[in-house]
């Protein structure tokens, strides 16, 4: 995919967050990813466009699931791959972040893939090391290989992005995900709603290009994308928010509400789920949800991703300047 | 081994169990296993019989020893591994695993191969994904690979198995261990005993084709094979049992109690042992002891099975379908 | 770099501690750490040195950094790694080690990484396994790769070791670091001083070949190579030892005690770094030094301990006898 690749050059060394990528790096993103997908489904899942390169897992939070994805995404470029997993509870954060990133970064990494409590960790530790950076979440920043395996899901889907309307649901406040999934939307010209109680709205909404309901009847109108968000009840310490039950009545996604939406809208949430929270069983596992299909789209994001920032075309070109 | 494999097709798609398997299934696996032996004996202990392939090892209970074996039986058939250690206390079974499973299954491995202290959670889900799945142990029904290097660490001792006498002694209740080789053993035609307290039978004994037996010295008489099991502490809250000590003195193996069986006979422990309760050090290290082969002949047995499960052959076939 | 190997052979099977090597053979292994510091400087970082083999890390205690930089090198040559993290206060220690080694052992890695809280802990071992044994640290005792990397920074930034004047300061009595480095300078010709309050000094240390010093002032002066060891807080409990304030105050490292050093002495430290207790950021992050050098060199001493170890010559040679 990479040697003689038929994609145009990713430019970017690091992916700190969709802020900052033009829609062409994204479409370039996501049509790799198309071809990583082949791959994933082959018997013999695996290429040797990163062997002999190390990355290295850098998780201050633990997250199963986004770290497995990064681990069989480079295992599968045949990357060797290196899981770190740092309880952040015991260490004194920023110094210990920027000593634990230098002495890795002396291990000569190719790639760092971090995920930390704090937002801009991933941008800080960029400034410090020699390789490459992915943002697997920092904080409640970004978590830009989430929006983009959102985007390829829909993409494959609806067959387009652009013109769709999209209604993201629930805790907006503590949600990288959503923050991520609005600017890269926005960019590739999908109308945005944001669904939530104003107590789960982030303060600076207004400068976000959405639209703000606060019904679900209202925000899912129409729709032809329906995104529940988790409700991150660990983040939720000493907030004004409403009582889980009163959440699920409001804001929680099941057939009733799923109705005002188009009869084909997606169904899309970004794991794990709290099952008669967020989400109802019913409408998890029903003919319209694609939540398997966006785990699928995460192994072959991140490896279009890690395969793109390592993309030797642009590493030739770093060497000449 | 599998491209021309001289091996007849194992014609299964999952291991869940010995119940199920023939005994032409059985020594398929254990002639497979005989050719792995000698793969992990060579100083380039490597083959790419599973190259490409995906195996992951989802162990909801710890497991040091059977997850470092499967691990290195993947790593060295060429499989991609990847370890997922979820603790079960922090999760409510039934839900989670199910999800945690079509998670996985979207990440489309080849293999999964799950631990789980339920009854039946490596059958649940073995229909919920599309790879195959291995039971490395579910709760106290079964644990197949410990069957399988099990026996065949006895016929290459023994040179069979049939008409072999076998005493399995100790904590046959909570044992998955023993009851995995009392139906392996009977399928290939040995005579078992059990030898264990009342209280430490299970309850459907009866159905289990065994002599059952109070008293070591009874039991081991003229046995070829006694196998001690590990007194499972850690699942005997509020069980009617004998005291540690009561346990050593009536059914710890120790010198005196194994002159009752064959001068030859061999000694078998799944390990990890509690030395001095269930089995003596000058036993578990005499002459008669075969524990490390069977350490050895796990990690060949797993990699018989791992491949098997894979073999191209049945692949086809299923495709043909 | 083995089969036509340039350097001369390692007749060691195993590395447990710098204790028992001679000149030529430190030379030998810094010789090819030298070589394998460009494998890791190149995009494809990667031999295939020991392809087909098996590298187990066998973790006591937990070291991020160490295990990071084995795994690191072993799968840079190739190797099938595998990481066992036991948590030792979970296990009756003398024992289960022995246990553990020997299971390990059957199923037939060819190294063996070890990490322990006790000292001897890797001697002990490597007389009941058949494979390579490296000490990663064992107690009080020796971390020999520690010495190495420290050695092989030395020797690139100053071009040789023996005649230089090293001060090693701080927490000496806990030290595994400061016991092999001390054993490693003073077998290359250096002039070892250590400096210590009388309470961190071991009891044997006359026997050591040192100069000892208790001021920071008399102990740097003319110093090449200034070493802060790290405070071993966690190994202190009940000793008869300053408090941090008052050990920041007389043998922390900053700016105005390193002027009693050469002009071009190099800092070094062991890490992970207590900043403003053994050593102050200025110093730490300042020209003088070598702290990042020492975590790459690190991962290329152990690349070259590793494949010494594993030599065909040797392995050829042991076949013989």
């Amino acid at each position: 995919m990479t040697q003689n690749s038929p994609f145009p050059l990713f430019e970017h060394r690091h992916l700190l967050g969709i802020q900052g990528l033009t829609p062409p790096d994204i479409e370039t993103l996501l049509d790799r990813a198309d071809a990583a997908v082949a791959i994933s489904r082959q018997s013999q899942k695996k290429t040797s466009a990163l062997r002999g390169r190390t990355q290295i897992n850098l998780f201050f939070e633990a997250s199963t699931r986004t770290q497995s994805s990064f681990e069989l995404a480079g295992k599968r470029l045949g990357a060797d791959v290196m899981n770190m997993s740092v309880a952040s509870s015991s260490v004194k954060k920023g110094e210990t972040l920027v000593d634990t990133a230098t002495t890795l970064n002396a291990m000569r990494p190719d790639i760092l893939v971090i995920r930390h409590s704090s937002a801009g960790a991933a941008a800080l530790l960029s400034q410090k090391v020699d390789c490459s950076v992915v943002n697997a979440g920092d904080g409640a920043h970004e978590h830009p290989t989430q929006a983009l395996l959102d985007a390829l899901t829909i993409r494959r889907a609806k067959g387009r992005i652009g013109g769709l309307t999209v209604a993201i649901c629930g805790d907006v406040l503590h949600s990288r995900v959503a923050r991520s999934n609005i600017l890269l939307l926005n960019a590739m010209g999908a109308r945005v709603r944001v669904v939530a109680p104003s107590t789960l709205l982030p303060t600076d909404v207004d400068q976000m290009s959405v639209e703000v309901m606060q019904s679900m009847a209202d925000g899912l109108k129409g729709a032809d994308v329906v995104m529940a968000l988790r409700l991150q009840r660990e983040r939720m310490a000493g907030a004004f928010v409403p009582s889980i039950r009163e959440y699920a009545r409001y804001y929680g996604l099941d057939a009733e509400k799923l109705k005002a939406a188009k009869d084909d809208a997606l169904v899309m949430h970004p794991g794990p789920m709290n099952r008669g929270v967020e989400i109802s069983s019913e409408i998890a596992d029903g003919p319209q949800s694609v939540i398997q299909e966006q785990v699928e789209m995460g192994v072959a994001v991140r490896m279009a991703v890690m395969e793109a920032l390592l993309d030797p075309r642009r590493e030739n070109k770093d060497a000449d300047r």
